[in-house]
């Protein structure tokens, strides 16, 4: 985990989230949000001491982050940030991201926006030259949104368990 | 970077080709490997500083390894690997599989399958309970090679520059 950050967006206007590094004390609350989806809720089960070891294991990380969104000092979204070094594309950082999520109350009020332009952010602070992330193909609707982002939908993604 | 290690694979019986991780004297071969491809060639320029301070970066992250394939002393395959702690699916480490290039003149004998049964071994190692990748949309044979590997095509996979 990257030293404290805290930067205000006033995306949209009528919601002024904030965001952070999570700490240990939000951490049942993003299990929570992470949860509360249907095509992740069949994959990540109650809150327990494996999503712990996860979140010890990002923290030990000087290349992961995980992000809250705070409205009213409430957790109200929450993504990961990898910063992956590399050789190719002329030796370029990217900057993966996982795990976005907003509350659902708050869907559709430029949430999501705001938490991904704060992604962006940091990986410039971060040197990336490049974002990326995979989404479900059964999640059209996320699809769109980033769309809406500028990303280009260019590639395939797989997934194998170990 | 990750201590050192090797680990002989016969597959197939004619190539017996090993795995170990890349020194900086490799970066070069690596680069050109990178580059000899239709997809590629066209945001991986000339070696140079970038890919020198892209390796580097890898060396000093504890949880990236960029991995090459050796047949009768010479680098016929790359990939790098990214051990990606999370809190998603139960807390589970992700393996994310980047770069990954075989030589042309081998194309097709196996080596390919050994490189990522490699990385799959390296992931286990690490803890990790899935592995990821993309492939641009432009590759439909190699999406076949990672099916054929029992990838699941299940995600749609954003870029952004930035």
């Amino acid at each position: 985990m990257a030293p404290g950050y805290a930067r205000d967006v006033s995306l949209p206007a009528d919601l002024p989230v904030s965001f952070r590094p999570a700490t240990r004390a939000d951490l049942e609350r993003v299990v929570a949000l992470i949860a509360d989806d249907a095509v992740a809720a069949a994959r990540t089960g109650a809150f327990g001491p494996a999503h712990v070891a996860g979140f010890e294991a990002i923290e030990a990380s000087p290349n992961d982050e995980l992000v809250v969104a705070v409205l009213d000092g409430e957790v109200v979204g929450c993504m990961q940030l990898t910063f992956v070094p590399g050789i190719s594309r002329n030796g370029a950082t990217r900057l993966l991201v996982e795990a976005v999520r907003v509350d659902a109350r708050l869907r559709g009020r430029g949430v999501g926006r705001a938490l991904m332009e704060h992604a962006h952010a940091r990986g410039r602070e971060r040197g990336c030259a490049l974002a990326q992330l995979t989404s479900d193909k059964q999640r059209p609707d996320a699809h769109a949104f980033y769309r809406r982002l500028g990303y280009a939908q260019s590639h395939e993604g797989f997934k194998l368990a170990l």
